[in-house]
């Protein structure tokens, strides 16, 4: 049918998402559209939806520079800026349909344009961009233990603190707390990191606003920025970083950072017409 | 593509589904592959899984006395008997397909063959058998407080506690004492019910070896069991049945208890090809 809504799911190191193709914009995204496709017992599930409009057919001031705009949306239906997990799902749906050159694209997001590349063994490279030290120290406050920290913006903002193990941090079912406030008056992200081995560092992430996750994109590259940073640390220019749902890579050169990692799609279908119904 | 595998995503009350239709049994379906398609994240996501398969093409000694079996797995990748809400969604395929008639069809499952029918108002309703009272005076300890409750098999084992407000149970993170322990040797799921009016319940349920779920089929019969057998109670033949998922009826005619309730499917869709290969 003409009528039918093409939905895919996929995910990035276990960050997973709805993908929502709707080249011609001419669908009414709504959150409560948002919010039912990604519920993930009476919808499809995923922590965002990756819309991908053509910038031209697209509204949004920041839908320009590339042809095609990564219109992501949160669970919750707000709007979100980029992911470094999402745009690698959502440039490994551009290359299946013949959309775009693997060996090098363009994105637009909230974030700005955004390059990215397929790599020889199907794996992704996004561009980050530029990370910003916050200047002061910074401690951080988990399982009644104290931590140094050190913080910076990727632009958003992260306070990384390396550990003896990972099981340290406990269950992360709150906020670590992290002082002084004033150095992250917008919050943070807080990296809990083990150095495994000379450029091999392992991590768990607690996103500010979600908790605890499987993966995240610019707290790899955080953590990465980080580590090269320590006394005796390895000049390795690529950096693995174990996350709980999976491993990334990050390469940092000439202060410009690049997420390499998995992009999967794991089914392609159409919504249910009498399920889409209910919000159209 | 002939290797294309189709999957659907569907629920009833918030339990749901992932839907492989198998007609021929050409699919070697393992635990791995339960799992991986049942995981949340990195695969569909659901409580568990329904195989269709004809029942002349399946080799389990169950699949029989009908054209359909349900082969129900749990996310675990373990086999189940049956699926109060699982089997309407597998009716509500069936009949989408135009593979069964929506008056009346026998469906074969582990737990023996049903029978379903659609519903004018698109609801499906299952046959689900008889109540059997277990003896003796039960009381299930919660939030450090203790409630009588009455013991049923339907025929897995449950114990019903009417409670003046559903949140008195509170967040039910660990299952609920029932004592005395010897009245249910395999475990049993304990249903919280408040009597809203004449006919109308409302539930929440704990079940054992999975905790608080957003419905369960068995369990709303065996609170209708109870609600009908309490001194003053409602000779309604209907009873509502509100659960966390959505609302239920449960109707009981001599002795018989029948399942009534939504099936939804929210999309149709085929394995993504290398995703696929990795359990293959």
């Amino acid at each position: 049918m003409a009528d039918d809504i093409r939905v895919l799911k996929g995910h990035g190191t276990g960050n997973d998402f709805v993908i929502l193709p709707d080249f011609d914009g001419a669908l009414d995204v709504t959150a409560q559209m948002v919010g039912s496709l990604c519920d993930r017992r009476f919808g499809l599930g995923g922590d965002g939806l990756l819309r991908v409009v053509r910038s031209e057919r697209c509204d949004d001031p920041q839908a320009q520079g590339a042809e095609f705009f990564m219109d992501y949306r949160n669970a919750d239906g707000s709007l979100a800026q980029m992911c470094g997990n999402g745009i690698r799902v959502f440039a490994r749906f551009l290359v299946d349909e013949g959309l775009a050159d693997p060996a090098g694209m363009e994105i637009a997001t909230r974030g700005g344009v955004r390059h990215v590349r397929r790599l020889r063994d199907g794996e992704y490279a996004v561009g980050m961009g530029e990370a910003r030290e916050v200047g002061g120290v910074a401690s951080v406050m988990v399982s009644n233990r104290s931590y140094p920290a050190v913080g910076v913006h990727l632009p958003n903002p992260h306070a990384v603190a390396f550990v003896g193990a990972l099981d340290a941090a406990g269950p992360l079912l709150s906020a670590p707390e992290v002082s002084p406030e004033h150095l992250f008056p917008e919050g943070v992200n807080v990296e809990f990191v083990v150095e495994v081995a000379a450029g091999h560092i392992e991590m768990r992430v607690h996103e500010r606003g979600v908790g605890e996750t499987w993966s995240c994109g610019t707290g790899a590259c955080a953590a990465v920025w980080a580590a090269r940073r320590r006394p005796g640390a390895s000049d390795s220019e690529i950096y693995r970083v174990d996350v709980p749902g999976g491993t990334l890579h990050v390469r940092e050169v000439e202060g410009q950072f690049e997420l390499i990692g998995p992009a999967v799609i794991v089914a392609d279908g159409v919504l249910d017409a009498e399920w889409a119904a209910a919000w159209r």
